[in-house]
């Protein structure tokens, strides 16, 4: 780390700086400029460095401290330069697959579900997505079947062979949750929810980590390092618009901040542009956007009849949209030289 | 709520859209303009309108929906007009009274919590905050001592009669918390952790809902209806600051959302400079300012030696100018007819 | 427009609104439903409808006014259902043509500007781009050649056939640009300087609109309505980014924003991948993300040297990686069957 | 500036990072990390400093540059240490005067104008707002009486020996302007509209500078410089909100923003809570925060009749609030040691 001293800072000022990282077992380095005096901290012992530049920055000597290293190791470039694959069931994330995650927003009856995930099937989605526990801003929603929604989850990948991804929400229930899919989500909400992801750090299990609506980059792969850090690197992100002033979109979809975190991390990227567009006619064209621009593979709302669903109807796209859309998605990444 | 069509809907249209009302149990006006015809929808049974509206919106002849009531209603001032107090320990929150809540970021010993305690206690606060579990965006970073923290909390109020706020991150945690602490606080982080919610809002305790970084308004009073239709209405809100393209400041402390807040809600809101600023040389003018804008008390951090902090020492204030800070907010607080 | 009146309201209150309504020429429609009155005012004459509005919104017994039309006419779907396409000199943008405009950030001297417009033209652009007037954050930084700038721009059309794009960024400049360049443009920190669009929207040229940086949708439409209520409607949007809280990029772009305005206004829009993204490395995967998105074109920064380059380095591209990007644009244009 | 190598840079990489600076005169000092070597560079020559930045950050071996200082110099705390007054005819910004300017937003007719400024007087303003030239996000909103309006302001000076502000939005007005008004007001959408920001900096008389509403600190303070290094100091900053994805007030009013702003500059800030929050209810608790929390003054808009206002009367106070809440100003002001 850098430390920038105050102007006119004393000699002794420096003495005291550099004396604490001493004791913290840091080397330094000192830069005199006519304006400021610039402390480098070098060999810095791993785990601390935050609490150190903190606890420097509020020494009344010290203008400000300056990180050089990026805040997440396990899941860097420095740390792995080449992009992964991550295998949900017989899905493949990353490499020169783009795949599709493909279903309704929640379980809401067998009926329903087959449907949805016969028709994702046939149009050529390599996932089931369907939530069992939903997480809804107000009390008075319809929160999802829970385990009933699971069994049902079961009974579509029995019918059409696809791996089922579905959000998790609450540590109690991952082991259950495990039980029955094959990848667990964490929601846009739960991204901090620390707690929650060490636990789903420990099941052994690919995880699809949605990034937090005002989360940055740089807070998403720390949430993902503390899935690595808990022994798990089968970690898919996911891009899912982040909160802005706009509100013509219910999020704004930020394809330039996905293309940014491939280049910081080697784990698949993934896009949701559903529930960030919130608008089914704005979902295709994101959908084609987010391949051209990279992304590894997509997760996208189907509904057999979007205007009686229970939640989420407004950016759900019919089984027949679905189709069409999967051809153009289809004919877009054979441009940028991919498949699906 | 209100159905905008279409320009140049057909009468079968209309009809469609009525039909769908009435199955639903609604009434209806129709109100057609020059330009668009408009459906008023009345009688709504409730819990069911949000639905609806996104079913509608999602009908090809349904331009938008626009509801009219708010999204909650427990916490409104509909439901009840007059502010209420919340009381936690001996601590009043809302009257006339300003509570000031003041305590390290962390516990971190013995020695740190006692003197923290002693020194708050001394210069007026009313209550003790400490984190025993703490969300961190790191997870190399110090997690919290846990319940050798509870314990030490608890200590300190035998010490102090401080009641003692402290952040409960995971639903197993409750009911461990629930008997150490006064009140649980539920941080920004989990605002929208809606099992969480739930759990919190069965164990008949206050609560501190601190203000999602990203929430609205609407989404805080949501969260906050969440723990009251699970039967505890003792509710303190808590502005922290919202997540802004600013980044002079930590966070943007949105004083003039907890004014309209109130003008919303009956609950006490409380305002913590210290988290939103993130630099001590702020919270001041923050604390003096959340108190004149009409702030139902304070939450600050305090720390015997911040520059020794193992989290928060950048914003966290020394014993002697938080007790300089409690005499300049005495005075501002009597400016505008309160006290402490 | 909507009034929905407070809870509880008199019949004396609904008649004042009543009034005040005939008084401004409008009929009304009254819906009394359980927990509100709602007022639908029709018939509205033109012009007046956001100020009558406002007043009404002021009065006691109104809760609030939710408008029903976008407050924009001339550059809407309704005015002009089906797109259009504008004319720079021989450049076409709308329609099936995706056009590329390129070249550097400003005009620095013969030598870069000649060696700039002829690498993109060969590498297909359809126009080129380069400040002679630049908006500039700091007082102390090159504020570009000025007329000098505008002459060179002149000879590069002269050299290569291209037409010019420009900057204009005070209303005084506007008639002395308009002899030298083929569009003028208007730069994101002007979307909302009216005397300027005024003065770009008499001079009877092509203008390039681009979107202020914390514009929404409907404020950069309704600038858009203000130079085409002064006469002009050669309008080409120009989507570039947007201010939030995510700094690992300069801006966000607003590919869903685009989409969304796509639907709204028959205008051509086209989109800036290098200012938002502000590092030349995430310039081409959000060119193609753009075009995949249905943009109808592309600005493009390109300095033959960008690490000597007098402002936006960072993110122009050399003339070897536009060539490049060129044919994979390209390709993603057939994709979605559209050409260059 | 320091400069951070990529990791694993050659001794030939520093070498040429090393050429460069001193081609620019810069000196430098070599710190070898562990994982990244980091380069100081000392000694810059003034004003070059952000293109040497952006240059260098364009080379392959450089990873980012971090400069060390701030990006202006003339309006900073290291210019000049200590706060100042800035007068406006009588009024004086700064020092312990809270100074108020009130006043309705735009000049309507003499009566209106007459009124106010007599009301605004009567309650203890010092100093009369009101718009001649009006920025309207419609092109079709009343876009002020122009210079008609100035005539009135002048004779509300008459009237009530009140100096007069005014918004100026166009370069070719300001000479008129200013020979009508004693201070001239830069709004926030043309806080970078840099050719006004010198124009007005030319002309020798007190500049009010709003804020951008999506202006972080530094770019506000560097609309200062613009002014300043035209020749004119006498600048009285005004924070009026930004936008934020908060919808329940009009803007964000950052009032944390604005004591940071404080500690950066010795130029006086004032606040205006009226057009950020665009709620007349909501003014007073801002106005009364922003001056505990040490705002050198307040801007506020006061109509005689706001439901009939032609803009802005949502958030217009009515004479008799007005008059009401200078009381409570004033309390507060003197709770912190200041005086009206």
């Amino acid at each position: 780390m850098i430390i920038i001293m105050q102007p006119g800072v004393s000699d002794d000022d420096i003495a005291r700086v550099i004396e604490r990282l001493e004791e913290r077992g840091y080397g330094h380095h000192i830069s005199r400029g006519v304006e400021r005096t610039v402390i480098g901290a070098v060999g810095a012992p791993e785990g601390e460095k935050q609490q150190v530049a903190e606890q420097l920055s509020r020494l009344p000597m010290v203008e400000r401290v300056v990180p050089i290293l990026k805040p997440y190791k396990l899941v860097s470039r420095e740390y792995q330069p080449e992009p992964v694959t991550v295998k949900v069931g017989p899905a493949q994330f990353g490499g020169k697959q783009v795949s599709v995650i493909a279903g309704p927003c929640a379980v809401e009856s067998e009926e329903q579900l087959m449907e949805a995930a016969q028709a994702v099937k046939a149009a050529g989605a390599t996932a089931l997505r369907g939530g069992a526990y939903k997480p809804r801003t107000s009390p008075y929603s319809f929160q999802g079947l829970g385990e009933a929604g699971l069994e049902l989850l079961a009974q579509a990948r029995d019918l059409t062979a696809l791996p089922i991804v579905s959000e998790v929400m609450d540590p109690r229930q991952v082991e259950v949750m495990a039980g029955w899919v094959d990848a667990l989500q964490i929601g846009t909400r739960n991204m901090q929810n620390y707690d929650l992801l060490r636990e789903v750090g420990q099941v052994g299990m690919p995880v699809v980590l949605k990034r937090g609506f005002a989360a940055t980059i740089q807070e998403w792969l720390r949430a993902a390092e503390y899935i690595a850090a808990s022994g798990n690197l089968d970690i898919i992100l996911c891009e899912r618009g982040i909160r802005t002033f706009e509100t013509e979109t219910r999020f704004t979809l930020d394809l330039g901040g996905m293309a940014a975190a491939k280049q910081e991390t080697y784990l698949p990227i993934i896009v949701d542009p559903s529930h960030s567009m919130g608008i089914h006619r704005l979902v295709g064209p994101m959908a084609l956007a987010a391949v051209a621009a990279g992304a590894d593979g997509l997760m996208i709302e189907v509904h057999p009849h979007p205007d009686q669903a229970l939640s989420d109807g407004p950016q759900s796209l019919t089984p027949t949209s679905f189709e069409k859309l999967m051809q153009q998605v289809r004919t877009v990444a054979l441009a940028v030289g991919r498949e699906i």
